[in-house]
């Protein structure tokens, strides 16, 4: 096998975090010795054993001498575990081959530095664009400070989310709902209004249930989390009688002013100053960065889709289809009261399209957007 | 080969016909001596030969004791052209391969008793489905006196046609408009309203030029014809200074009365009597149907897409959809006014989506359409 074999074999571990890593990346490691595979790991959850440890207890005595695949680069540091470099050495490893340097700007390219003092051959760009790609939202958090933000949508032919009357229940099928219980299950947060709060008073959880095929290889189910709800709520409307706020994990209620009612301990009210009767979106995703959120899936209605467009503060589209026509009274999916002109309309560009049953499901990045 | 692979051929070859042969269904052969392909050909106008002769003029002496693979029934009868089941006689051939019965209840099954009465092996119904999608708009004309109705749109993600100034040009892309020219080249007529005449002065021509690759394997580019233009035109608006009325090709304007402008040879205005202010489109399509129109592209607004789509007259969708968003102020492409509840709204099933340059298309046909 050849060494992007080896590595294609670490990304697929990798991946298998994208439920359970969040703040932390999705990392995957195999160690091979005279062309065997002596151990392997992936990262499951932060505060445990990052990718490398893994592979390494697996390895046991057989890391002497081997070469190791890594997805991202070792750390040199004490973070919640004691750093995987030091483990590399002590376990006598002969090589280290590294997808992505680490994006951390503080300590990028010191795992590589110190594997090298110790006498380690390192490497390192082998397959680098997949392991961004598998933690997109991390590197951009680190780059930038903001997370990864998607868009989510399920319409009509005529891009319609309810009828006039606000009857939305369904426009997509249930092959459709179920394929976003994924989009949400692999998210750190799920950003919603007041509006669609008062106005569906959903869950916003993930039913882990329903995704049973797709995390049958983890190990532990006590991994699964429930990703964050955080609810633009300026004006303090939503309340602890509302359902979001009375299941699993935690929801952020991102408000201009606390108030004093009875909050359960998994609910944060998080301030932000107010600029002209708007919250700032810029300011507020910054602040979700800040608390170490790398995924973010929006969920709401067409006034707050417009304006993170209009903001450009989206980075990918997601959009069911529906085979259907609600017609021109119904409600469109996105408000964008300025646009006058067809030069100027928010541009997209497709990066999927496929069937989900009866739906087809579009993905788009921003035209200007070439990469992470 | 196996007799699916020498009708799979003969389909071939009548796809051909596809910019040529209406009023008349693509229809190809192919004739086989001891396992070799001996004469083969397709009909290409109406009023030319067929292609079950095609092939025999090309087998020559080699017909006689061969297999005749042909995608429609052979004639029994003379119509613009002699019976082709007597040259298949003449010829000595030995059997005859069908997949499509004729549609036309006045001759269907006719030819297959010609040719069993002297003596010929006959079977059918090899491939029966192709051959009958290819002609969909004959078989429809012929079992029901309808033609099969195609609606096109080019919208935006949130399936607007134009802002909310008229502005149209354009929203989709440079290959999703050629694209378009495709289907008007595969029509018998383009349908449209004199709405649209009116705002866009449109030519609804093909620009034969454009598909040059298309056509290539046309032998004589005088077989090449424009769609029927076909303008709905109760209040008698298109005048003959509009540029649909000095192309090649017919222009025909349905209308409640004649008006007395000096129109050129190639209009002509045809009267439907009108019903509460409107034409009704089940008669204007059987009209249509009468005058030998197999395949109809409908290219207008949003009122009459939606007439069409509410009186269950459309066959298929086909909507280009560009990847950007013209914002809830912009111009729908289908209205639907009476349409309150989510449960009635029209619905369909996606048969097609590819991408074509920067946009996708979908096809769609209604869900409740089985078949032709």
């Amino acid at each position: 096998m050849t060494d992007e074999l080896y590595m294609a074999h670490a990304l697929k571990l990798a991946k298998r975090g994208c439920f359970t890593t969040t703040p932390n990346p999705n990392v995957g490691c195999v160690i091979v010795l005279h062309g065997n595979i002596v151990g392997e790991g992936w990262h499951q959850k932060a505060g445990g054993n990052h990718a490398e440890i893994h592979a390494l207890h697996a390895a046991g005595d057989k890391a002497r001498g081997s070469t190791v695949y890594v997805t991202l680069e070792p750390c040199s540091h004490h973070g919640l575990t004691p750093p995987c470099c030091q483990a590399l050495i002590d376990a006598g490893v002969d090589r280290v081959v590294v997808a992505a340097q680490d994006p951390n700007p503080k300590v990028s390219g010191k795992g590589f530095i110190f594997l090298k003092q110790a006498g380690i051959k390192v490497s390192h760009g082998l397959m680098m664009k997949e392991s961004k790609e598998i933690n997109r939202g991390f590197f951009k958090r680190m780059v930038t400070g903001f997370p990864w933000v998607q868009l989510k949508f399920g319409i009509s032919l005529d891009g319609c989310i309810a009828m006039n009357n606000g009857q939305s229940k369904w426009i997509t099928s249930h092959h459709s709902r179920l394929d976003v219980q994924r989009y949400r299950a692999q998210s750190s947060a799920i950003l919603s209004t007041s509006n669609t709060i008062l106005a569906d008073n959903p869950f916003l959880t993930v039913r882990w249930p329903q995704l049973k095929k797709d995390i049958e290889f983890i190990p532990d189910q006590k991994l699964l989390r429930q990703p964050i709800r955080v609810i633009m709520d300026r004006q303090n409307q939503v309340t602890p009688k509302h359902k979001i706020i009375n299941q699993p994990g935690e929801t952020w209620l991102i408000r201009q002013s606390h108030d004093n009612q009875c909050w359960p301990n998994n609910v944060v009210q998080m301030i932000l100053p107010v600029n002209k009767q708007k919250i700032n979106l810029s300011e507020m995703l910054l602040l979700l960065g800040k608390n170490q959120i790398n995924n973010i899936l929006v969920e709401a209605g067409a006034k707050f889709a417009g304006a993170l467009i209009q903001d450009n503060m989206i980075d990918e589209l997601i959009i069911y289809i529906a085979p259907k026509i609600l017609g021109d009274s119904s409600i469109r999916f996105c408000k964008l009261p300025n646009l006058i002109d067809l030069n100027s309309t928010p541009k997209f560009s497709f990066t999927d399209i496929c069937k989900i049953g009866s739906d087809i499901r579009m993905t788009l990045i921003p035209e200007e957007q070439k990469s992470i």
